[in-house]
């Protein structure tokens, strides 16, 4: 399971490895994969960065899960957000400090939500746009992962909890 | 992996189980705990069962990360909120369909924030109240999670992208 770095893959100044390597160490816990995303972005220069990007560019897609857990999404239909955490497979899992492109300072990894992390997992704020339990698929507006990124897991949004809408950030620093 | 059920879970009227265990079939990625949430939650009938009743019940709560992830934590002060993701490792993974405690009908897991799901993957929106990037700590006000529970990752909350105060849910059904 440990990834080579991709051969356009750049360490950047101020970053910092880990002395070892996350996805060598990786058995404390075991994933099963419920399904793919089919996305429309199967280049990662078109991939938008997050959901805020995915929203304007807009495009649809789908979570295909398979038939087994289709019966674990009856009762989403009457929500109309999900989180959606998925397996980011593509990418190293020991940069620990980070430069982001463009971003003047390098950042702790747990600051950042680049998919470049110990362990690659993405959480998706989603707005559903159809359930169908029968073919087990969920219909989004948007998605900012690349086709075929594997799903683990999907939940209901609670604005009592998972809406903060003046969380502080700091001030962006050209990421 | 493979974890029995506890000797008082209960299978409720309704319920549905996988005709599979995903415990046994999770190979498809790894997972490596970072560190430790210290909780003063020790007993399950104690712990609250989401964020909003922690916040209720307060009682702080620590984040404790291994060394190594220490510089991960850099920049993370600047943050009011944080995506905290955990593994709910007391739970069995193969009930599909569950009926919460005082519900009326079962749902699908991936309509419930249940701990019990195929990736028992916790998501705790979490108030910031410190970070020490030396002793690779970081505070919180609140946590609704057991003490011990492993820590598979920290994220900055971004309002833009992970706010959305009117999303909309099902009138609840006893739960």
């Amino acid at each position: 399971m440990t990834l080579p770095y991709p051969p356009d893959f750049e360490i950047r100044e101020g970053e910092e490895r880990l002395p070892f390597d996350p996805a060598g160490a990786a058995t404390d816990a075991g994933l099963v994969f419920i399904g793919r995303v089919v996305s429309p972005w199967t280049r990662r220069e078109d991939c938008p960065k997050n959901m805020r990007e995915a929203g304007e560019k807009g495009g649809g897609a789908r979570l295909v899960l398979d038939r087994a857990y289709g019966a674990g999404l009856r009762g989403l239909d009457g929500h109309s957000h999900a989180i959606l955490l998925t397996w980011l497979n593509r990418s190293p899992r020991d940069l620990i400090v980070q430069r982001p492109r463009h971003a003047t300072v390098a950042t702790g990894v747990f600051a950042l939500r680049s998919p470049v992390r110990p362990n690659p997992i993405g959480v998706h704020v989603v707005r559903l746009a159809g359930v169908d339990v029968g073919s087990a698929t969920v219909e989004l507006e948007a998605i900012d992962v690349l086709d075929g990124t594997p799903i683990v897991d999907i939940k209901p949004y609670f604005a009592s909890t998972d809406a903060v809408p003046d969380a502080a950030r700091p001030p962006r620093t050209g990421t």
